[in-house]
């Protein structure tokens, strides 16, 4: 089991601190952790996807937000600096709400604060940290919640990694099968590769053969198949921003997996924590799709899979309308899509 | 365009000669051709996949029973030898039901010659080169009837090869765009990569660049993605063997493109000659899906990309049921799946 967390707030010294994270570009092929100290080594470690998965990025925007808050101890106009600086944080990646919503909480704290700036910057940090905690607190909430969908012996198919890699612990739809896993180590994963970044096959495998959980490997095409064959049980997937009806944008394929799902009658579950729900849209027509770098899909480990003449689109994420979906496990309990919206009141 | 045959029998002297072919498992880094001189090396060729493609491969064991008539010429028992190399290669792949059907079709000039080895040998390859000639005349006429469902400035998504590659020329799915791209220019094509072989990047988007028609290679989990965006009109893929009542079997990953076009009411085709259609089998149920080795999965161009310790199972091809299917192009014109029977009336 992953015992570290996947992100955290390393304190150096008197308001000195570093976001130590690990590295999961090179995930299968080294375990390191890296130390971000600055804005700008967020920015870009946001965008790469050295940190990745929607709420371990939430964590990262925190300790960015503090790293703005540390660069702008000496300004004048320090509040405006700190904000702008976790603006440009925010821009790093659209879709997964997170991000937005752990900046704002510790905007919020900058706001509020009547202390000096080096007290609010304890205080950002103070507060980095209890976000970290309740992330792990949450998934196994999530996890608890979740475990009770998946049946005696069930093989569960999983799209991406929503694992503790992509959260600060524990994870999300990978909380889920730990947590089922605990009750019955009989269950299994077919995990999808998840291309363009195979964040499937490199991270989703690594992580749950490491807690010795039985875990096979297939292609993004192959889902339908072992569907059929009635080799899939359930389906359980993260979600990078949910609407208020439901619908759940999570890492692109997903929502093919979800048609397969629908089409052999078999259960789809998207496991988030609320602060994945954006109370602000409607639907998921309002979701906006990152679309990233041509090189993600034309090559593979540096090298190329084609002919250099091919165009290329390539949208991070893709939404799974809630008529596809099953139901929304989250730390308050597991919601069907229409009802999604009480988790608010 | 590609001028030159994918596989072609070369005669190099009086009852000698070679298979010469594309190496496909080095496309688009090199295109280089080989010569296949013994059966132990083609039944490896079409194993490997330096031959691939349901029409190249019967062509491949129509050479392949030509190399065994050759080298058997001087043993008595000229015809069980030949019989017992030619099954030898058969066993070389189970799914594509091409490859039996030319041998077959080669096994019935030895069966019916009441000629000498020697001269037994020169029908065989006479028969072998009539088959590559017509495989292209096929073809044509494939993509001529295909034509008429593609409709003016149409986008067409297809997944895997059936290109000029998966045949001795002009190609069956990608006939069908080459011969609607004739028509009209403004057609554009999107490639599903098809993992783990990738066919689709690696082949589909060389070819169809090289003839100067729009091509977007997407990862095997966008194209519901690109659906419901209304940025497809029509999916087109070749097959491997197709049963009497039109369920197709065709590369992994082609069913879940059909349940996804099912999805948004997109129409779906299947490419292929009479000779991919098995009149011996009457339900998908009963087609047999090759399981390939474990290292197209775990690893890309020679590199690990995942942990060692995952399992896997790598089925080369899946069924998509005739209820998915939109219609069948043929040589004999356009088939809806239930109708297809006619064909051998």
């Amino acid at each position: 089991m992953q015992t570290e967390k996947t992100i955290e707030w390393i304190k150096t010294g008197d308001l000195k601190g570093v976001s130590r994270m690990i590295d999961q570009t090179l995930i299968p092929y080294e375990y390191k952790k890296i130390d971000i100290k600055t804005t700008n080594e967020m920015y870009d470690a946001i965008k790469t996807m050295i940190v990745r998965g929607a709420p371990a990025i939430g964590i990262a925007g925190a300790h960015g937000v503090v790293l703005a808050a540390i660069e702008s101890l000496d300004k004048d106009n320090f509040k405006e600096e700190v904000i702008k600086k976790a603006n440009y944080i925010n821009s790093s990646r659209p879709t997964a709400v997170n991000l937005s919503w752990a900046i704002k909480k510790q905007l919020e704290i900058i706001e509020n604060s009547k202390e000096n700036n080096e007290k609010t910057v304890e205080l950002l940090i103070e507060n980095a940290i209890k976000l970290e905690n309740e992330d792990i607190e949450i998934n196994k909430k999530i996890g608890e919640f979740g475990s009770a969908i998946v049946p005696k012996g069930a093989t569960i198919l999983t799209h991406c990694n929503a694992g503790a890699l992509a959260t600060v612990g524990h994870g999300t739809a990978l909380g889920v099968v730990r947590s089922a896993f605990e009750k019955d180590s009989t269950i299994k994963v077919f995990a999808d590769e998840t291309r363009p970044r195979q964040q499937g096959a490199r991270l989703t495998t690594y992580e749950l053969t490491r807690d010795g959980i039985d875990t096979t490997l297939i292609t993004d095409g192959m889902g339908a198949y072992f569907m059929k064959k009635g080799m899939i049980d359930v389906v359980i997937t993260g979600a990078d921003r949910i609407a208020l009806n439901g619908d759940s944008a999570n890492k692109i394929g997903t929502y093919m997996v979800a048609i397969a799902a629908k089409y052999h009658n078999i259960p789809f579950y998207i496991a988030a924590p609320k602060s994945t729900i954006d109370p602000n849209i409607k639907t998921g027509d309002e979701i906006v799709i990152e679309l990233r770098d041509r090189s993600e899909v034309v090559e593979i480990n540096g090298k190329p899979i084609c002919t250099p003449k091919v165009n290329v689109i390539n949208p991070g994420f893709d939404v799974t309308p809630a008529s596809l979906i099953t139901g929304i496990i989250t730390e308050y309990g597991i919601f069907k899509p229409e009802e999604l919206y009480k988790i608010f009141e």
